[in-house]
Formats: C-alpha cells, structure tokens, sequence
C-alpha cells in the first residue's frame, strides 16, 4: 500500500457541460459501457461512488434501468459481480448536486480543512503522474469529461487539473473508459 | 523515455480460446467497443498492431466492416484520430495467424535470441506490475482473453504470465477495454 493515496475518492463521469470538436459547449448521451467500464474499474480501485453527470432526464431514467437491471434485477443475479460494482453507480443531474453529495459524506470527516479536492481535466485525456498523490486524508472527486472533454467552466470550478496521459507519441485520443481505468490505476494501483 | 521499455509491442484480443464463467472453453462475440478503445490505447502508447482474434468468419466481416468505416469509409473523414487509431487493427482467425505475423515482421529484426516473448494471463484480469519492463530489443507480443478469459491452452503457449492487476481489494473484474489500457500505461507510460 501507498500511504500516500487518498483514502477517500469518488469519479464523476460528466455529460453536461462538455465540449464538442469544435469547442462549443454540448451535452452528450450516456454511454451503456461507460456505465459498466467504470464501475468495474471504481470497485476495483476502492473508488466509493461513481457519479453519472446529466442534466437530461431521458437519459437519467435510461442510466438508472441499466443500473437496476444489474443491482436490483436479473442482471445481477447472473452475475453478483457486476451488481457489486455497478451499486457504485449514482445518477444526478449536475455537478452541484456530485459536490452536495459529497460534500454531505466527506464535509464533516475531512481532516484538516475539511474542504473538497477536485482534480479535472481540460478534455478527456485527464490524467496524473506518479507526483500527484494527494494527502491520505483529504477526499478527492475526480471530473471526467464526455465527448471531446469537459468545457472551461468545469475545468476553472476544480482545484487542480491533471496533466494528459501520455503514452509514446502526441496521440491523445483515449475513451474517457480507458483513461478513468489508467488514472485510477496510477493514483491508487499497488 | 523509460530505456527499459520495449520499442516493438502488438496486442492480441483473443475471443477462442477463451473460458467462460464455469471454465468452460467458448468462443466469444466481438465486442465494438473493444476495437474502438484497444486501438485508441494502442495509437496511444506506440502498439504496432492490434490483433482481434476470432475463428468465426462471420465475426471478422463484422470486425472487418468496423474498421474500414474508420480507414476507409465516411467515419475516417469526420474522425481522422479514429481513423489512424483503427488502422492499427489486423483481423485474423487464430493465435497461429498473429505469431506467424509477428514473426514475419520481427523474427529477422529481433535483436539476440530473435524469437518472440509473449504474455498471457489467466484470465482477462491481465496486468504488468513495474517489475515487468522487457529488455527494450525484445519485441512483445501481449495477449488478453475476452469473456472470462484466456482459455489454459492459450496461457500455456505464452512464455510468461502477468500478474492480475490489483486495485485495492480483491474484486477483479476489469473489462479487458480497462486492462489492456492499464497494462500499457504501465509498460509504456511516461
């Protein structure tokens, strides 16, 4: 164990307000896969609630049937592992109400300032180095953004940006699966 | 630049031989998604090629309808970072197919021994931990199982096995999407 991972870490996966290729800001559709990749990584990593992020309430109502398909319906009974790591799953309507919640859970616990660590992305290529571990007791609420990444509003709400990903070239096109599955991996992996 | 890594690395999704839940060997379906984030990861961290491995023919025209709608048809004209994404894609049947491939790219390249070093794990929970970086002259060849994983006659082939990737706790069930994005974020991150 690394005694200088945080203890206490949620992941926002954010629909609204993203950015699109051009740069307009736009709110993108829930990605069923999105839902399950992220969870399964959340569960593995010790991450306590995985936010799903929209101010649409179609897409609301179609992210909860997928989750209760898998915590509450058939799903799960096939397989108690995928119940398990979609129970991570909590669907809301912006970031107000992920900061709220986690605000509500962590506000009284936090050691110290008691205030809230965010770290978020310019686009969806968010990630973070070896350096920047953050202190065991503070909670952290990791931004991940849809589409071609979370707009600037999103971006200056949050305390701290991670650098990109970077891999062995200038390529920087992960899905935001694969890049909530490596900076999880490298601020809370063995 | 970490000197330990290798310079030459292809990626093989194996869905037969693959086990399901109860070990049994099945052959499983290609999965979109799967191709979309593995050669997005890949592009990222300088993977030669993407293999998908899949002995059902008409699983390869569906794989092989995917792929050229990003490097040749309409989607590689919006999207041109898809595009040099999936052109890392080979389609092919079997395991023989992929070794006898990079064995024609890399068996006279192949600095010292010039054979092949493989990697496998028991099930699609495959990981490297920072202790499995190959001499840098060594092509690798890594290989994931889909479903439950990869089938004990695939791992045996291999010449070395990955540990399972560990978060923090013992529930490991990644999506293969998820690992193969944090395994070469391991073995090719900066």
């Amino acid at each position: 164990m690394n005694d200088a991972r945080p203890h206490r870490i949620d992941v926002a996966l954010v629909h609204y307000p993203v950015v699109n290729r051009d740069g307009k800001i736009i709110g993108s559709a829930v990605t069923n896969l999105d839902l399950h990749d992220i969870a399964r990584a959340g569960r593995t990593y010790g991450v306590e609630a995985c936010w799903i992020v929209t101010p649409y309430a179609d897409q609301r109502e179609l992210a909860g049937q997928i989750v209760r398909h898998w915590t509450d319906g058939y799903g799960g009974t096939v397989n108690p592992d995928r119940r398990e790591a979609l129970s991570l799953v909590k669907i809301c309507a912006d970031l107000e109400e992920v900061i709220a919640g986690t605000t509500a859970k962590w506000g009284k616990q936090a050691a110290g300032t008691g205030h809230l660590r965010s770290a978020a992305g310019k686009d969806r290529k968010l990630c973070s180095g070896p350096g920047h571990a953050t202190p065991k007791d503070e909670p952290l609420l990791l931004l991940f953004g849809t589409a071609w990444g979370l707009a600037p509003e999103a971006v200056a709400a949050a305390d701290a940006v991670l650098p990109p990903i970077r891999g062995r070239s200038d390529f920087n096109h992960l899905s935001v699966r694969s890049a909530v599955a490596i900076i999880l991996d490298r601020l809370l992996g063995e």
